[in-house]
């Protein structure tokens, strides 16, 4: 009798069956007590489509609640894609951090986690946990590539582009730059985050499945653009892994760019109202300007220079007026030296 | 030197002598820090009454803030009883988790936990984790008999019941029925819950205490016949243990029902007003109508009608007219087939 | 040019024509600013249905957002009201406070209001404020008849009942009883509030408007036997003053009582956890005890017994477990000695 | 001796001099109590700078916490303008709502209000009361221009547009044009909002004085180029006035634009994730699809298409994916046709 | 019938006769709608005790929360008072702002007002409106005398203190100077805080009702010299009207000083960690050193130091480490000049 | 590659090294996701002095972020050092907990933790086991001396005194009371609190560290006489272990105490407002009336006298007027018996 303490299977319950051929589309059933719920569940989306055999790929989307582009390009793909069409396998989960998603917040509601820093998750943990523990020992053994698609939420604005870690394995880092090229962003950049380890891109390497992740907009809007790379990015994947007809679409093709270390990052010295002078993709150089953080309260303060740390392009730029210190102002990134 | 980190003694103090002759009524006291309360405890009320020798039991409510039965008949009977007239040891929590029970909700405001979700428990935890493990680890392993009172909450409506899991050996079953029909409870529900490993009855199982829990009311209020069943249950208890004098009273009897599956359960399939159509007890089909979920604040949704998945009776109706997608808006119990 | 702060006229807009022929479903749009709405409005639910010529009736629900028998009743008449077999006029709102039917809480979450203590309201105040002003100055003078369906929400229940308030012209007085009795609840109570200067029912006298409200469930769920008296209730209504075919259906009829003063409310003394011993409907004496208020997390507090201080049947009981010092815990009725 | 609760008195303290000659910057002090914080007072940013003989002039951002373009462009101004070269008066708050600016938020933290529904304010008031008030009482009768710099805040994103309301007097409405067309954002946008009355725009109005707000950016970010609008218009604004040196620069000029009526704003009909189709700017037409509603947690629901109802060129565009019934999620303008 | 919104009644009810011979202990019914209460009211206590015809004087603590010394020396008199030993009438209010004092905050809970900014009141308003409403035009009209004892909360600590405002009236001065001195504080200090018109004093001086205010502690804490104070301040002032035994014990006198003006205002200059140099009663000079305020935070900004702006002792010290930028963090006051 | 679930490693990083010669002072990177925040780090303040070759010593303030005697006195030590002049390693952290320091809090408001009850950590845990985890594994490895200055908060006011905790060893006990007596507060307390297990004063200890703890303060005021004590008392640590020049001044000397068990502490037996009797400092009996618990809501509860259960002198006296069931309300020391 598994306890919720202590059990290391999943309580996680739902009613697809994921080798079945076809269409299902269903709803993961994650058991969550709260008041005025005494034995409710939280519904997450799932769909899995089966065609003839062939490979296997997880396509994800709302990882994070305020990032939008994702949730519409996966959903739209599981209502698009049929399964007599299909060659191999194809998971969907257009919302995984539902609750976040129906918050368009970043952190879920429930247990006030990040979602992508909580693989491989924990199934006698909270929401995020159990759900991370799920999708990590249940869905990516199921497959060969992961796709997780993000963009750049409240907080920044990116400048269009797939994403992967700085991983050891050459044979590795070159499928994972074909996956990227086929996917076909405007960037591919190599890198490695504030906090890495526990995102689902982690998660699947470590599963040794091919990952890669996205940075499809931000600003917490939709972004038209980055809706149209997302859609056609999944599409490309499947081409490539020759589970649909046709030909990926690449054009005008990838760069692949790189951040190489702490230096590409910007931090905010001090809270404030932070004027950036430059926008996703601009070049700029080390100790060029890169805004004004302003005290906007307090006439004795007067604005702060910000410079950047490093030549390159920007890949992020500040999404929102307000920061706060050791907030992420700027990312610049440079061409791929690897 | 215990670390609160790393430590597998409890933290909680107390001053009774679990073994010590007569009635003996106070605190445990859990420490907690807060803001405004730097050596805080939080003092959950407990007591022993130890009578001549013979079997020991423990009797809870409260593990539930907004089930209010069982904290009526627990504390009740703690006044009461008389250890001069006693054979055995009682011991008796009415408000297990007593900070949702002064917030009458179903969590618990300190951690946000259902408290029925953490055993065993865990040392080092949260205010929740940290009682759970006193209650598996000092509590359980006292006595032979487990009753904890609930009832539906907020959330739902029950026909009275009593409750117990899904286990294995035939004796168990036995006598755990018998248990049951000695508390005397309209029904007697064999079952497995959306998220059952956690609970007092799963950890009870684990420690080879003969268990059952109860559902006495439920709409948030407090049941006048839930309190009565409640308090006869806990007296019968008693007599056919052989603890106090007298006989159990089980008239009219009670009835063993089970829900087999999932098919028991029914589920909101969006947020919305639900209207049921039945109350608590009714026979009901699958395929007939459970109620409609309605969507009013727009016109442009028509309200849609939800149905029943199997035979049965009704064991557990909605307490709530707003419910949320995934929400238990009515289980169907069915005669039990053991 | 109106001011936000001066203006005297509904800054509220809408679509609907309330005297054109047929049946017109739409919203009022009440603007309402919000972080992350710049020029937001709530879209409150409203339905004209105008036939032949001939009266003009207001239904209104979820005036209370914990209160829904008048929420599906309502909203069920306007999806189901035929303009070709109506004669005269029917405005019905099916959930005014939206904001807080949405909730499932008696107080609106926007501005923290009861609306049913905010009229005749204010066109330049708060959300409830601007919607009060609206009913009260747009929607009451087209009509002759308010019928507003109330519940006793999550902190009581009631004695299913249609209510009025003490009037002075006995010809009102007589109309209000006529139309009480063909509404048909069990009873229909007279009597004063603890505020009842600022609710519909007191908008509605001031404006010569006949008026009932209604006391048709509790215990925060949806009760299933109230659902049935409304939705009969607005029917005969209709039928009553002749605007759809058929007679009222008022069997058995309704019984008046009155809540005569102060004497008729039981007060909670302090916070605690209140156990009442009687169902609405029971019929008691002055002295009798109501029930006891428990202080279940100090053993030093015995529970305190709490008596009637009237003769008379239980119109209101507690629907709560958890009363706070001032609740009331009971209402008696007595039958109507006018 | 006033009192709080009826006083026609500001409450409001400073040490400015508003016809002393320099430059003076401080702070008006406006009373809070909060707890911690007994005879606190909030700090709000004002300065003053008193040239030689001639007009006066009041700018104003952070009316909205989440604009930062006039924040950013009001501030600099203060601390850039040199009271020797200045011909007049020029009055400058960079962020008049500053609990909201410093939160970044739309709605001020204090007393949930929106500054810019609060006009002409209520000295005995709350925080937003008490300071519109101030403005409208002690500031605006002091000046012929207000240049209130607006952004579209989290909730949209604006075509770069200055706006003034619907006016009768023709010779205010050329005025105003001139003004708009020195300020020279691209767009300058007639039209009246959901909610007008109490804006900064209306209350300027009401005194008789000239008065244009702005669109200059949205998102929740900052914008770049409207910064440089922003900054420019305002010297702008003093150049045309002769107050200081210079010609306005307005290249490549302003287009003037409206809307005409409600059917250019485009509303939500659920709650959802809004997918546009189209960018600030872009030319549309009636019937076009604007975007589409999508329900991710839900399969059952398809996406809803939502189309424009006039056609034209938009000038908001949605800022965030999530959106509630009622929303704005588009306003179509139409080049002037007065 | 009186509307709430527009009544000029008090809506609050009681069961005390104000003229009635003897001890009345009891409470105000403030009617207060809330989520789970719905007909619910708040009881604020109150004592009114008559003895032989007489002077009438108001007692009062708890308008602030988190000002224990009234609250103790007002209650405890209240049970003390022997209406056998009386002349004239008492009234007594322990805790006006009962919500508040249950919360230890200074602010209301319900309706996030300070109380003592609400006089002279609203029956159709909040929670401090209706009950400032209730104090003015009720209780006010009945007594020639009001002691409302305070201190200084959690925000600042008071050198014990008797407070006055400037009034014009000599004789009035005079009188409620020799009120001063008999009530006995160590200081007597004359002043105009940052926000006086709505505060009971204000409201007893409207009416013509001699009145002092306290200032008896502070730190958050009970001050146990405050309580003696308080205690032996209020049977000095029924002493002194002679309406108890007994000649006030005043040694060893009371020092009347004055706040001259804002320059006795020591405001903080920015959020942070003020440190103060000096303790209440301390004797200090202009240009003097008040403390410093540092930025924990952030190495890069030293801290700022921060000097009185006039000669004087120190009235009012900081009681909390966190201050926000406009905070008083200390008062200056001189001997009194009158 | 570490996970942030597994991982064994910190997560937090920065750019000090811990061995170079000098000055540096900068911060702990701690990323922390956030809404708003995407790749958002915590700066936390941290500074190390590395002088000639020489003892190694941690100086922590901050750890609660209402005690701020250690957050003045350690961030000034840190700009005061002189690297020239000091012998060994200083490590410095003058706000441990840096987000409850900015919030003026005991508890951590991004994981509602104590910070102090964190020890030895865990890296994939929340902010405060994080940083608990950092401090542990690779600060402490690197001192022999722990100085972490507390004060008693808001909750409680301390009698000034360094702490130790009962330890077995003799020879660390002889070593511990030496570096109090040179610390120099006028008390030194051994002790052991309500939960010490996971304090850093524990985690020292099982580091193999001489530790100890302060108590400077409290009343959540900043204590002139604390800050004092604490200033002087970490340059005595440094002159008694000789790293700079100079003799500890430890007039008038410390006075050894302790608490020997649970009857040294008070706990108030209900909610209420607290009024104590006495100050730190005062000597008291068993028996005696530590104050009384009044209930300011209730006429009819009377106040509660309170007892000291052990003879000695008062340690810790309460901070606020209001406690909870449970709190603190007094720890009374007795002379060292070691």
């Amino acid at each position: 009798m598994p306890s919720a303490a202590t059990t290391t299977k999943t309580r996680i319950f739902h009613e697809l069956d994921f080798d079945q051929p076809g269409k299902q589309i269903g709803y993961l059933r994650v058991p969550q007590s709260r008041d005025g719920g005494a034995w409710s569940t939280i519904e997450v989306p799932i769909a899995v489509v089966n065609g003839s055999k062939g490979p296997a790929v997880l396509f994800t989307g709302g990882v994070h609640g305020d990032e939008y582009e994702g949730q519409i390009a996966v959903s739209r793909l599981a209502r698009r894609l049929d399964p007599q069409a299909l060659r191999g396998k194809v998971i969907l989960m257009p919302a995984v951090d539902l609750p976040a998603a129906l918050a368009g917040r970043r952190m879920c509601p429930i247990d006030a986690r990040d979602f992508n820093r909580c693989l491989p998750g924990d199934p006698a943990g909270s929401f995020c946990q159990m759900l991370a523990h799920f999708v990590d020992s249940v869905l990516l053994p199921q497959v060969e590539i992961s796709v997780d698609v993000h963009a750049a939420g409240n907080a920044m604005e990116a400048a269009l582009s797939s994403t992967m870690h700085w991983v050891q394995d050459p044979s590795v880092v070159q499928r994972t730059k074909a996956l990227a090229e086929n996917f076909a962003a405007p960037y591919n950049v190599v890198f490695w985050g504030v906090d890495e380890g526990g995102t689902m891109a982690s998660a699947a390497e470590r599963r040794g499945v091919l990952a890669i992740s996205t940075e499809l907009g931000g600003y917490g809007r939709v972004s038209v653009e980055g809706v149209r790379v997302a859609e056609r990015g999944l599409d490309n994947v499947l081409k490539w892994m020759g589970m649909i007809e046709g030909k990926p679409e690449t054009s005008p093709g990838t760069r692949h760019m790189e951040v190489r270390d702490q230096k590409g990052y910007v931090f905010a010295p001090s809270e404030g109202l932070f004027e950036p002078l430059h926008l996703p993709g601009a070049q700029v150089r080390a100790g060029q300007l890169a805004g004004y953080l302003h005290f906007i309260e307090e006439w004795a303060r007067a604005p702060v220079p910000v410079e950047f740390r490093s030549d390159g392009h920007i890949w992020m730029a500040p999404g929102s007026g307000r920061v706060k210190k050791g907030d992420v102002v700027g990312v610049v990134m440079q061409p791929y030296s690897g």
